[in-house]
């Protein structure tokens, strides 16, 4: 794990959010991006070699719709970059880690991506994501 | 804000967690620090440019027992590095955010360190932090 790549934060709703993030950075988020099959609406935002991306569920199915409806507006994951996901999930699966995607699948922003489960991370949800090679 | 200098981490017993954390970094914390008055013990991980920082309560009353009281254990807090906080803080005020702590406070690991209030930040608990120069 090279750096945190990103933090997601689920909200409610995403125009007010940017605003809001845009006050706090002092800059306005760089990209938006739907993810159709994850239901998710999502921007982003730089921080120096680090990025935030703010969730905002499009379905009331979404995992986002779910996470709210049951802690509210907040953090809900850290992404650590990675240089290779196949061997990180190898190495994290020989530690004991379970993982909830054993295969990496395709996320958000050009990258390959897969997540642990939270239960055996201290109720920290974490993903894995690899930069896509275009 | 100059990039994530920590992601703060509420856990129920730091031993557990250090090594936790040692088999998902693949190395173990580099420091572990007592802060008192805050009620905490912590344990820093790096990652690349980033750092984990895990909280454990010393007392009934920290705002860590409190929070894993509410929430359990998870994420509880980032930390975004800048270079002059007295002037983040101004300028955050002036953007209308409400600060926990109108004034820097030592904190944790050499930092000068402010807390926004996350009713203004979509839940999300944030701190602002300056290196203290020896």
């Amino acid at each position: 794990m090279t750096k945190i790549e990103h933090i997601g934060i689920a909200v409610k709703d995403l125009n007010s959010s940017n605003a809001l993030f845009a006050s706090l950075f002092g800059k306005a988020h760089y990209k938006t991006e739907t993810v159709e099959r994850e239901g998710v609406k999502t921007s982003f935002f730089e921080c120096g070699p680090n990025k935030i991306e703010l969730l905002q569920a499009t379905t009331e199915d979404s995992p986002i719709a779910k996470f709210i409806e049951k802690k509210g507006e907040g953090i809900h994951h850290i992404a650590f970059a990675v240089e290779d996901i196949n061997q990180e999930i190898k190495r994290l699966t020989d530690e004991g880690f379970k993982m909830i995607h054993k295969a990496p699948k395709p996320g958000a922003d050009n990258k390959l991506i897969a997540f642990l489960h939270p239960k055996a991370t201290n109720g920290v949800l974490i993903e894995l994501c690899q930069e896509i090679n275009r």
